[in-house]
């Protein structure tokens, strides 16, 4: 399930820089973010105390600042040919999905979702009349969690690429980091998983009519993203959106909370059809619900019983380097989505 | 002047949509945002009373959000071979470039730079070092306004797309809106225009070397962004950064309020060495001045004398729809960048 999401990529052109040392993929999305991270970290160290307080940092779903309330600010790229195809998804859709992602991340952190920007860099041919549509599902799915749009900038390139900033409030609540878990939480997710890996499986194996509900959650997550509220005011000790796996958002966070996690794998709630559409292209559905990321359904760890709607599918234990999460005993045989 | 910040574009890339309607680029930009910026306050009207007020919205140089502070917000994509050629700047100018032309946003609201997130899309061949660099370039350009890198992403794309959203604060004063000039006031720049223009032109004919601060300024800009506070703390009663060139500018800002511009020419402040570098290309350097963005100078309407270091270039009249900018009396000759 390597790349489950990567619809392909159109690589003829040539690469645009010429790397002595490693690239981009030699090193990896995580290791390069982290190392991004860590600059960014040590270059502020130099500001003075009464600048805005950080109280959570790279590294998280999104950042918190105290102005005098929280604000929750995350940012999301979706590429043409990576994380859509312009035959596969209208650009309602396209917008619809770039909104709710980027939203998932507010979510998780136990905000309320208040405002977004995007930028859309597009070729000049690009018609009017698509990137409007993409503008109206942003803004559809924007208001539909209660946030508006209110900037964006429109620039020229090769490749349609969309950019969403989103900013969330904590209406004074802590936010719900996803360090946070603690030994004996019970795990739980805010609803079923696998429909956008197996929609995109069905999609490339032209069976997308068999199975509409499926394809139609790859091109927009279907997700209540209220749920990252109520699970913040139920005290939710840690929380994160699956947007790359299930099995790599557990490890993520078992790694920043210093625990290891324990999931019962018939427990996972798996999308309806899954099961089904599994069978139908012969391959073991439990791999797109473990792996397949973008659901953006929310992962938290409480202490004690899930909210209504939730549904636990394992136990936090002490700290373990080696495996930091064991499903039915054993380490994930599925990473997660990786954008290169 | 058309396009003098377009460093050309490899355009071998096909159409990416078939366009029935019109493409981007017969309508052009600041068409297409309009329509985009009319579409998102429709949706937001439907939004409860009680979500997060807007205090400015789409259309100015960033939005405020009534957070229990005031929050400013404004997004800006930089894109390889529009923005940007790699063969003429360091990955650590394109990052410092990247964080001033956001972080300016925020300065021509009359605010404070307080954070920044970064979305990186590159090529999976682009070397790390490259990423990393152009990160330290971001984060230098930040803390030395007083701000910091909160978090980003990066995905993978054919070509490199830089996206930095920036916040900032108003400190508890109104924002100085782009619409604010009255008839009678004094217009003002915050510091001399057309290096970046100029530094382009040389760089395109081989005569960088000769004029090393031209050619810096068009690699990153040179501006004291603290001067947007002080402008406003002066009690600016319109402002804006001078990114798509003065005339285009003035015509933004006239249209806004509903008031005309005059500008002398022989007020404007031209760049050190501007004229020299005309004279050697051939072209009138106040052209550059003029019709050149990216300078990310601040432009102001101040009722009376300006802030110490900030240069009166005319005075606002009455509406007049037709002309609303007249330089020495007639309208602008040269208009400024625009992405398509």
């Amino acid at each position: 399930m390597v790349g489950a999401n990567d619809s392909g990529g159109d690589t003829s052109r040539p690469p645009v820089v010429s790397a002595s040392g490693p690239t981009v993929a030699d090193v990896g999305e995580q290791a390069l973010i982290n190392r991004l991270t860590a600059m960014s970290t040590r270059a502020a160290a130099d500001l003075p105390a009464d600048s805005d307080r950080l109280l959570i940092g790279p590294g998280d779903d999104a950042a918190v600042i105290a102005m005098a309330s929280d604000l929750i600010v995350s940012t999301d790229s979706l590429v043409q040919d990576r994380h859509f195809r312009l035959q596969w998804s209208t650009p309602e859709a396209i917008g619809r999905r770039a909104a709710i992602q980027s939203a998932a991340d507010i979510a998780a952190m136990g905000g309320r979702v208040s405002a977004l920007v995007v930028s859309i860099a597009c070729p000049p041919t690009t018609a009017v009349d698509w990137v409007l549509a993409v503008n109206r599902g942003l803004n559809e799915a924007a208001v539909a969690v209660g946030a508006r749009v209110v900037g964006g900038d429109v620039v020229s390139a090769d490749q349609i690429v969309l950019t969403v900033t989103v900013f969330g409030s904590t209406d004074g609540r802590a936010a719900v980091p996803v360090s946070g878990a603690r030994v004996g939480d019970r795990l739980a997710v805010s609803g079923p998983l696998g429909s956008s890996a197996a929609g995109l499986a069905l999609l490339m194996a032209g069976r997308a009519q068999s199975y509409p509900d499926l394809v139609a959650a790859h091109r927009v997550p279907i997700v209540d993203l209220a749920a990252g509220v109520v699970a913040a005011e139920h005290g939710a000790h840690a929380m994160t959106d699956v947007s790359d796996g299930l099995g790599a958002e557990l490890e993520t966070m078992a790694r920043a909370s210093g625990v290891s996690m324990d999931v019962v794998a018939a427990s996972i709630p798996m999308a309806h059809g899954l099961v089904e559409a599994g069978a139908d292209l012969g391959v073991d559905p439990s791999g797109w619900a473990i792996g397949g990321g973008e659901d953006h359904q929310l992962l938290a760890a409480f202490d004690g019983a899930p909210p209504a709607g939730w549904t636990v599918i394992g136990s936090v234990g002490a700290r373990d380097e080696r495996r930091p999460v064991r499903i039915d005993g054993s380490a994930p045989a599925v990473p997660g989505w990786r954008s290169f």
